[in-house]
């Protein structure tokens, strides 16, 4: 038997979920001791490392782990994220703010407040330039959403290049030529889907704001540290953006002193971009346990130095 | 030679791009003596129909060609409309404004007001039943956008079953049960799709309405002759169905004393869902035309009786 703990808000959820799925030799334990695999959330999962002395495989119901990245703590245990859940509501949050704006909704709230027949022409996605600043399985699904509606689609990584509906790939350095400043140029929209990493901070900062064009609107539903907020509000409060659209901030929640609340043309949303489903999860952990027991290797495997 | 006049707001536009094809044997006049093509508004062509002595075929720009409809008018031309061009847009449109409501857009925007941290939860397209009353060129592009979201699809047709990423097509009369209500029935999203038609007069009515679960949402993107705006009113008044957004109406423009302006709820946009934009139509003239020379069968042929 394989001692299973949950480590959740949301315990008793996930708990019906896997029993539900009757999994070969599992048993779902609260002793903490006697816990080989662990689900949970990070942060809570962190505060109970000391006690779970047994642990060999922890599965983050997130994708962001950074309270389990912290060298000082221990990492002898193999930890796996949630991945290729969250795709789909990452779509539909980052191209429904898009449409928001193209289709100028707040133009016609305020027409009709005002009993006003105003034919104000609508903006299209179709022919926009998006560049998805990260291409993991989150940016891969916004490449096909963006495919769908017609678009032009760039992605800047590291150095991989999996998915096939980008266009074009940058990367840091294009025979010796920024490549991050390339990427930028010509852009309609910039959609921001980076982990927290100590190469992501500040990745957008005043120059990267300055590359874009004025009409440019900027997405970030990655991680805050990635944008520099007080350039950020530069640039809106200076009219050098169009729109920011944000649903992660470097420190969260956001003080109620932060300019964000009141900076023009920013959509602040609460992290609540793609909330991590129970159902979804549970499946992510199944196909991992399945392949866990059978000594074969799992997906979504971290990597805690590169931090994703 | 053929000799062809455009009957257009956007004349100037529709001759550089006819003139920049460089057709073959074809002559923009502004002589509606000579004309035997026909290129333009209906309302526009219509004013001009007894002039218009020499013309064997017109082209609309819309998709809608009510004003060419009335059968006191001459018919003794071919007549074809712009489809296929307005797929994409409506697309936007139409998933636009429902990610609008399912993310609570206003919501996020009234807690940021507020300077308020305010994680409610969003909703999700994924998983929920779209139903298309009409399923044309838009019907079938609005069910590929709503399976790339992961949606279930219903279609309401008169009989066609062309689109493929319909799951599960309507028509009227189902071994004598009402189609229309079987359709209605347990869709999160009606979407409204019909030309105006003799057929289409108030089919969504009260009754309709009342089939509706209370969670759904209606969009109307067709003709404003299809909803009944009176029972509309009173199924949002009463709290009986989510939302409308509606971009047609049966007056238009709407009068400012009537009661949508201030329904809750309600959401107008004006007739802007999808823009006939001059590179489009002119692709669809070109098709039409290179046909036409050779004496082949015209695409998008209208049915003067059955009006579309």
């Amino acid at each position: 038997m394989l001692n299973l703990i949950i480590l959740s808000r949301d315990a008793d959820e996930y708990r019906a979920l896997i029993e539900k799925a009757h999994l070969p030799d599992l048993n779902i334990t609260t002793d903490y001791t006697q816990a080989e695999i662990v689900v949970g959330e990070p942060k809570v999962i962190q505060e109970a490392l000391p006690r779970l002395s047994q642990a060999k495989w922890v599965q983050s119901i997130y994708a962001g782990v950074e309270p389990l990245l912290d060298p000082a703590q221990r990492r002898d245990y193999l930890l796996t994220n949630a991945r290729s859940v969250f795709g789909e509501l990452m779509s539909e949050y980052v191209f429904g703010y898009l449409l928001f704006l193209e289709k100028k909704m707040l133009d016609r709230m305020e027409a009709q407040e005002l009993r006003e027949w105003r034919r104000t022409e609508p903006g299209t996605l179709r022919g926009k330039t998006i560049g998805l600043l990260g291409v993991g399985s989150i940016g891969a699904h916004l490449a096909g959403t963006a495919k769908h509606f017609g678009m032009k689609v760039r992605g800047f990584t590291r150095e991989s290049e999996t998915s096939t509906d980008v266009d074009k790939y940058f990367h840091p350095s294009i025979n010796g030529q920024n490549g991050l400043m390339e990427f930028t140029q010509a852009l309609d929209y910039l959609v921001c889907v980076l982990p927290r990493t100590e190469n992501t901070n500040k990745i957008v900062d005043a120059q990267l704001l300055n590359a874009l064009p004025h009409h440019a609107v900027i997405v970030n539903v990655g991680r805050g540290n990635a944008v520099d907020e007080l350039a950020l509000e530069k640039a809106l409060k200076e009219g050098r953006l169009s729109a920011a659209v944000l649903d992660v901030f470097e420190k969260e929640p956001v003080p109620a002193e932060h300019p964000f609340w009141s900076t023009p043309n920013l959509y602040m949303t609460y992290h609540t971009s793609a909330i991590s489903y129970p159902e979804d999860i549970t499946r992510v952990f199944i196909e991992n346990y399945l392949l866990y027991i059978e000594g074969k290797p799992l997906k979504y495997v971290v990597d805690f130095e590169r931090g994703y």
